[in-house]
């Protein structure tokens, strides 16, 4: 295992090696137990970390600042409305400045089409590491997490075979770096991974490329299929979740993109996780969801507040793989 | 008296028995020692509260916030309008989420009917304390500040006479939190409680019946009049505030119901303390307020910067107690 | 020099001696060095500052907090509009409250007319020191930085020749402050200074006044042009930058007063800073910014990302300074 991690970006998994993700999950599998035991930590002592958001959280802002004081480190919750950046702020300076004061810039900007590029380009800038918090592309916390989680129940994941599905909701339209960053990571883990989509959601192309390529690499199989039933038959875990359909419209970000994005939405209300559903997986089946879950129309409350359900310990692993990415970037050898 | 405290919720002082909130006072008088010596403490080391305001706060927030730093641990400071809240998170999931992250959920939630029953879900839900900073019906810590105050004055309440007097105001429509938690609290210690509001402003009436109990049951007394004087003469202590006429109206929430409040509460501006109503108390009577007051209209400058004023000491008492009910719910036995 | 610091309110340079000055600048170089090896350091160990923002903030907010987390102690970023300020809260309530929570507390408020006054009131109430973050006046912070940049660079600055020009910008109407403490404390330690601006732009009256006295007194010199080049030619150090034309027009927070500014400003659009003006100055000159610059207004990309430009070092002594100043008003003796 590569055991050389200070200073190294984190804006997506593919940029890591196995071996590196390995050593990731062996540290956050080592800080959990420290955390149950009560065993202080030094690890980051007085380091800080900027936490830009140019979105809402609960789970990635608190588990980033609870997790770095649980290492003795500190967090700057930067919600970026409060920061120069509407008064000329290049993100150029942004990052030879931060980077000048503290030891890790964390940064979450999903906007289509701009949020990858943002952080790329404070790496480009940064003396110390990038670590994304999510993007329109990527969510690499997501993921680890829910890799932790999956090895936590079934061990080696080889074979497991999951269900991404596409699900209904209204809260807003969500970023594809969900189910992106778990096709890419889950086929690099040679797992069978089923995507279910109605045709007007599809995920980026040459995400779909790479994962088919990690696939072919690691054992694992990737398909795609336009119904739910289909992927959720005799499936090891379910994960059912919104995305937008920023690539099934002509241009998202114009305002007929947008109502076009909207009906196309519309026409699949019966796109829900429920009882029925669940009945056809495999009975030691998952359920995993990101969090927050649009209830009574994602997932049913007697799904995901059921037996299947996982979602609390999966977040829970947020702040462990939290730690451990900190941990190894900001403070490793 | 009770030594064990580790995850008590903290929403309204009537839960806790009296040894439990004579411990409370006890550690506060400790604490507030120690930081007078400048002694330092590690009895939350690296430990995390989460601080959810749904409104505005300055003691409350740097109360907590500067409490549980000099106590080796730190607070996020949530604007829950930063969360996920408006993207379908439930309380269940924040309570379920935030308590596997850290250490203690502290939360003000101030929205009429709305608030003390997000707390009473978190409460449910959390596995680790849930601590009030002040709903639509309780503000625990900020009578805790208070009595402690009144102790540090005067010793053993029992037998006190207080006055708790609305007043005028026009700077926003206030919680009946703090009269409310002063009544209940204030009966149980004996003390002879007199409020004076003017007919279209009463407080809960199934806090009044509790507040009738608690001085049954513990030689205090408690009476309603409809005007300042009465409450004033001879008092110990005034503590003079506006709070809205919520239940002077048919529905407080719809613009009906916002403008029959307004109109009943500009029939009482001459509801101000002033030295004339400050002379008819006992020479040695305290003035208190939990701050902000709003001066000109609930009291005038030459009281609440005067002789008989202790706001300020009222106020930094906020952080003793804050601390005392830190340490015990998160890092008590 | 003065040993003596802890307390002190540090609103404007002038308020210091030259003395309490190289003190300062010691410590930032003594601390600057710690931080290069990695020693940690408790001298503020678990205690507060408040940082209350009325405004945006990169550099400052993040110098502040970053560095006091490098101390041992912790910040609160306060955006000021989450406290009890337009609930009727005055600053004399704000600053006994808040002097009695934590260690210090520091404001930015650059109201024009506005912000100066706010902290001298928070300064007289409060029992802990008062660090200016900027205001409509001053900018003590980044004077500091500026000073201490120019001092790695060349050493003793005595007779150095500095051009402080003002630059065309749109990203917002800057204050008056940074050129202001500029020209003060350049002359007290023995520069050139010379100053170029459209007539429309003056500094204020009084403080022009009192860094002609620090020339006189401190054998430099100062002078006003109305143009960049003058300033410029055979310059050590260029400081061009954008500042509001509050005091061109006869009331600047009128909306007539507002129109005119802004016409006022439409007149210079030339007066950037490109590498012709560079090519006048000094061979080994140094071309410095307080960030963030307006690219492609204030400054071509070529000269702030060039030989010259030293704004990456000069924003990172921000975090230096910042600890020196926390150090010594906060825990020193």
């Amino acid at each position: 295992m590569n055991t050389s991690f200070r200073g190294k970006h984190f804006i997506t998994c593919q940029d890591w090696s196995r071996d590196d993700l390995d050593m990731v999950f062996e540290v956050a599998k080592y800080l959990k137990m420290k955390h149950a035991l009560n065993e202080p930590s030094n690890l980051l002592k007085d380091k800080t970390a900027f936490l830009m958001f140019f979105e809402e959280s609960t789970r990635t802002r608190n588990s980033m600042e609870a997790g770095i004081t649980q290492l003795g480190g500190h967090a700057h919750f930067i919600d970026t409305s409060t920061m120069q950046i509407n008064h000329g702020e290049s993100p150029k300076d942004t990052a030879e400045v931060l980077s000048s004061f503290g030891d890790a810039i964390c940064v979450r900007n999903c906007f289509y089409g701009i949020g990858n590029e943002y952080l790329r380009t404070l790496a480009k800038y940064s003396k110390v590491p990038i670590l994304s918090l999510q993007d329109d592309v990527y969510h690499p916390m997501q993921v680890l997490a829910d890799m932790m989680t999956i090895q936590e129940r079934f061990g080696n994941p080889r074979k497991l075979k999951v269900a991404i599905s596409w699900a209904y909701a209204t809260s807003h339209a969500k970023p594809l770096s969900v189910p992106q960053s778990q096709i890419l990571l889950f086929a690099r883990y040679g797992m069978d991974v089923t995507v279910a989509a109605p045709k007007e959601f599809p995920l980026m192309p040459d995400i779909v490329d790479t994962a088919y390529e990690n696939a072919d690499l690691n054992g694992g199989s990737l398909k795609f299929v336009d119904n739910m039933e289909e992927a959720f038959r005799d499936a090891d875990i379910v994960i059912p979740k919104n995305w937008g359909g920023f690539l099934g419209v002509d241009n998202p970000t114009t305002s007929e993109g947008k109502t076009q994005m909207k009906a196309n939405l519309e026409k699949y209300k019966d796109w829900i996780c429920d009882e029925k559903l669940m009945s056809i997986t495999k009975k030691h089946s998952i359920y995993m969801h990101a969090l927050p879950a649009d209830r009574g129309r994602e997932v049913v409350d007697s799904v995901i507040d059921g037996r299947h359900s996982i979602v609390i310990p999966e977040a829970e692993n947020r702040i462990h793989t939290a730690k451990a990415i900190m941990a190894l970037t900001m403070g490793g050898r």
